[in-house]
Parts: C-alpha cells; sequence; structure tokens
C-alpha cells in the first residue's frame, strides 16, 4: 500500500437493505477501482454473509464493528454512547487518518453529527452542508447541484455565500464545467424578492467576486437546469429535494399504472415503448448521482438515500474516488482558510 | 336580478394571454352558470375584439377599465397609483358590495395587496395566505390542499394555526370530506424535526382541538396524498408548490420526447398509448384545479396562473362559484370573530 492509494470507509450496517446492499456495491466499487482500498465497517458475520461464496477482493478489508446507529436513534447521543457503531468507527478511522473518506445510508443525522464531531469542521466553515445531485430534465446527462439540501434548518446570508463558493469549485473541479453559474433558490426572479435572508444573501452573492452568480432561481425551473449551483437555506432546500424527488416518483409511477391498466391496445403499445422509455428513465435515476456529500468538513463525508440499493452505493463510492482525486478538499481547506485570515485582517 | 344572485369580478387584462384566454373562459362560464353574472373589467375595444362574432351572454356584463397592472409593476405602488385599473375596478366592485368574489391572473403581488389594502382582511386574521389545490397521485381524482403556498415570506407559528383551520374548514364545506387531516410541512416525519418555526408550530397545532392534525409531512409525500391540508409558512409552501409544478412538467415533457424521438417501433407504441396516456395527463391537469384562494380576506379573491388559458379561468370561476355556494367565508369571519374575541378575554 502507497502513501497515494484511497482508502475508503463505508459503513456496511446503515439503511434499509444493509449489509446485503451495502456489500453488494462495494463488491462492484472494489472491482472497478483496484488501487481504492474499501473498508466495511459491521457485523463481520453478517458481512461475510451477505458475500455468500464470492470471493472478497484483495482490495476489501472487514472491519468488525459490534455496534450498529439504528434510524430512530437520537444521532448526538448515538454517536456518543455507541462507539463501537459501524459508522462512528467508519468516522474515527478518517480522523485517525487511516480511510481518506467515508460513506454511510445510515441514520443521517447521526451521519450528520459524525462529520461535524468526528471528522470536524473545517476552519472558516461555520455550518456544512449537505450538496445533492440532480439531473437537468432539459439536457440529460447533465446535472445540477442542491447546497445546503438539508444538514441545517437555520442558515445565515454568510452560510449560503459559503456554500456558493463550495458548490462553484466542487461544478469546476470535479464536474469540469469551466464556470459554472450559481443561482440563489428565492421565491421569485426579480433581485427585489424574498425573505429577509434571501435578501441579504442576493447582496453578499452579487457582491461575491470568486463565483459567476446569475441571480434568483425558483424551485420550478431547477430541474430544467437554471444554474449548475443552486444555493438554498438548509430547510427550504430539503423541501425542495424532497419535492422533486417524491414529484418524479410519483408521476413515473402513475404513467406505469396508466400502461398495465389499459386494454390490449395500450398494453402493446407499452410493450413496444418499453425499451426507450426503461432508458430515459434509468438517465433520470437519482441512484446514479451518488450521495448527498457533506461539504465543509475536513473530509469527504457521503450519505446515501436510506433505501440505497447497491448501484447508489457503487455510485456513492465512485463519487468519493472522484473528489478525493480532485483534491476539492484540500483546496476548498486553502480557500476557506484564506478568508477566515482576511477576516481577522491577518 | 335577485339578491341572491352570484356576482363575479373578473380581471380580463391579467396574465399572459390576456384578454383572449380570459374572455373565453368567462364565456364558458357564463354558459354554465346562467344564474352567476360576471362582471368583465378591462379595455372595453380589447374585450370585445376577443368576443369576436359570438354574441354576448345576457349573464356577462363588460366594465371599461381605462388602465391595467403589468406583471412587472411594483404591487402596493401600481395599486395605489393606477386606480382606474382592471384589476383594481374588480376588488373595489367586491369592496362596494356590487360583486361578490374576484379573480385574476395578473401580477400576484398587485393581487395580494388588492386583496389586503382593497377587498380588507378578515377580523382576526393577520396574514391572509394562498391556498392551492393540488392532486393526489396516488388516489387519481382526489385532491389536497397547500396553504400558505406563497402569499407571505415570514410567517409565525399563531398563522400556521390560522391556515389550518382555514383549510380544515375549505375541505369540510367546499371539497365534502368529513373529517379531514392537517399535516404540517417538515423536514422530517418525527415531532422533534424541524426549524423554530414548525417545531412551535407542530406544539400548537397538536393542541388545537378544532381539526384533526396528523403531524408533519414532507414534501416528497405530499402528492401521494399525505394529508388532505398541508400548512407551510409562506416561502416554503411556495417552493414546494413550484418545485412539485415543475418537476410534473418537465417529467412528463421528458417522457412525451422520448416517444417522439425513438424508432418506429417506439412510435407505434406511442399511437397505441396516446389516448390512455392523455387522459391520465388530464387528470393530472393543474389548470383544472382553478387557482389559488387568498384566504383571509373579506371575499374571495382568487388568482390564476399568470399563464393561464381559458381552462384554467373557467375552473377559476367554478371555484369561487362552490365557494360562494358553500357560504365559507362568512363561516371563517365567524370562527375568527369569536376567536379574536376570545383571545381578548371578553
Amino acid at each position: 500500500m502507497t502513501e497515494t492509494q484511497q482508502r475508503i470507509a463505508v459503513d456496511a450496517m446503515g439503511g434499509d437493505d444493509a449489509p446485503e446492499a451495502i456489500v453488494a456495491g462495494a463488491l462492484r466499487a472494489a472491482q472497478a477501482n483496484p488501487a481504492v482500498e474499501i473498508q466495511l465497517y459491521g457485523d463481520e458475520a453478517a458481512i461475510k454473509q451477505a458475500l455468500a461464496d464470492k470471493t472478497l477482493p484483495t482490495n476489501i478489508v472487514i472491519i468488525h464493528a459490534p455496534e450498529k446507529i439504528a434510524s430512530d436513534d437520537e444521532p448526538v447521543r448515538a454517536i456518543r454512547q455507541k462507539k463501537d457503531a459501524s459508522m462512528v468507527m467508519a468516522a474515527r478511522a478518517v480522523k485517525a487518518g487511516e480511510a481518506d473518506a467515508f460513506i454511510s445510508a445510515g441514520n443521517s443525522g447521526a451521519l450528520l453529527a459524525s462529520g461535524l464531531l468526528i471528522v470536524g469542521r473545517m476552519k472558516g466553515i461555520e455550518r456544512p452542508g449537505f450538496m445533492a445531485t440532480l439531473p437537468n430534465l432539459s439536457q440529460i446527462g447533465e446535472q445540477w447541484l442542491l447546497i445546503d439540501s438539508g444538514a441545517n434548518t437555520e442558515s445565515k446570508a454568510k452560510h449560503l455565500v459559503q456554500y456558493a463558493r463550495m458548490g462553484y469549485t466542487y461544478a469546476q473541479v470535479v464536474q469540469q464545467k469551466p464556470n459554472p453559474s450559481v443561482g440563489l433558490l428565492n421565491n421569485g426572479s426579480e433581485a427585489s424578492k424574498g425573505n429577509d435572508l434571501t435578501k441579504a444573501a442576493y447582496d453578499l452573492l452579487a457582491a461575491e467576486e470568486s463565483i459567476r452568480f446569475v441571480g434568483n432561481i425558483e424551485a420550478r425551473d431547477v430541474l430544467a437546469g437554471a444554474a449548475d449551483v443552486v444555493v438554498a437555506d438548509g430547510f427550504t432546500g430539503n423541501a425542495v429535494l424532497k419535492a422533486v424527488e417524491g414529484t418524479s416518483s410519483q408521476v413515473m409511477h402513475v404513467i406505469k399504472d396508466t400502461l398495465k391498466s389499459g386494454g390490449l391496445g395500450t398494453k402493446m403499445g407499452a410493450l413496444l415503448i418499453q425499451k426507450q422509455l426503461k432508458a430515459t428513465l434509468k438517465d433520470l435515476d437519482y441512484n446514479k448521482a451518488g450521495g448527498a456529500i457533506l461539504f465543509g468538513v475536513k473530509a469527504p463525508v457521503i450519505k446515501c438515500h436510506g433505501s440505497a440499493n447497491a448501484d447508489n452505493i457503487f455510485y456513492g463510492i465512485q463519487q468519493a474516488v472522484s473528489i478525493l482525486d480532485a483534491q476539492i478538499v484540500p483546496e476548498l481547506t486553502d480557500i476557506f482558510a484564506d478568508q477566515a485570515k482576511q477576516e481577522k485582517g491577518e
């Protein structure tokens, strides 16, 4: 193992379909990235059972964790009391420098607390935020970012500016967009619109020279790719993320039901369009976007959906690999350390 | 004209396709409701041109308004300075008792200001809110209500309780649901979740005996009919409304594009499913839901989409007729007057 090898800590016990889905996703990722070490934290017997008769690739390590955090555990108390829980051990590995990033599909609040209290905040960042990657429905294959998608329930205007800088840097460095646009989620497109928070954030963002601010974005236009990075307070960002995900899945469900419930003609038609429709739905598949990144902590921390399947875990690990390859965390660390110094007048 | 005849004031000049779409919708509504008087406020020549060679039904009255409010006018200034604008004249007719309700697809802010400053607030209501009607995708044909969907940018917990009572009463009296459920839009389903506002609102709603409170609702579940009435602060409610509308329309757009762009098989399949799919999409058509009702003012004030077509205006007028038939405004007036008295200790 060389110094530059990436090591990714995976909480094998978090999520509705853990450990099976997590182990299956990790196996795929290990095969796709032979130079990356994947550390599976969890109940050793359960992980081995999930592996069944598959040979363990040499780049997967199992680290036994005798406890696990439940989805209804109170987050901060859980990470303090269950020191040998799979999620806590994975976070501690990052803190100790034994892993470079960590991923979990478990209790979101506990993941957030692990990121803040174990991995630790970057200097200069007060409130790390979750950044979600979503599909652009006007240009299939393109993606946009929503930050904060739910780490915080109360935000200040200056936090939104930090999200803007983090999202902008990610879009440049990881997504390789040369000059990504940054928009502010608001209740109207005019500059004068908004509540106290968005009005104050608008002024700060417009004055921020390190990003390309394109003004206010309404929630109806986000999926059409109105901006590469959409900045929001965590409460509204979370509501919009869930509304977008819920609506997509429910509209597709209604359409599938329509095709099934129709007469013979409809059923024949459904068979004919099946292949093409499946290809489109695959493009819109949220699982392929990986997870939400907790941005503003000292290492990449990725939250996959509670209902994550193997695909979602695979893409979450791929995302961690891309983030580590792009060295975005050291870059952000420099940016915010400089800013913190300037603010102190050093 | 008897005392009990309903008179509905329609702003013929508001909306992207005014006056044509408005006049066409009003004509349909006049034919469907021969006992209702429809007052069209706007440029008389333009309205007559929109009528073309159609005979004016006897229950439509044209009232010339020499001015109109533009979509980018500053709302409060516009309604103060343009006293002879179609929207302002329609609101003044309601205030003067010459009309019983008013409808516009014009500038939302100006409509809100007309409602608050000309029609006037109900006693006991501090912050009237917009209530939107949305389809329940789990039970096609059923609808749910979202209040406040965007009248206010800052809300207090006690305003959310008033929205809950207004929505509950509307669902009972107009939608004839015997015991509608009321949920609070929040970032998680557990009682402990939320920001300062939703935590405070949760406690007040749980203690409110006049409604059936079912707890927190996440934005991903609203379209699946998680509650008959979903209460939100106006900023988040607006974001969720727009996210739901934008996502539905963009997902359907992607599916339509898929069917068009495929090979011969897909095109044939698309033809076969067309009829069934159109029937489903019709059920989901937001235009059929009418408009957003400004609730908490002294008469029904209805805001149709800026892009309203004739269908939307027709359903908006039908909605006004139902609200007037159900006499919900007098009922709410009593409820909140009683409450205001109790709070004063009278």
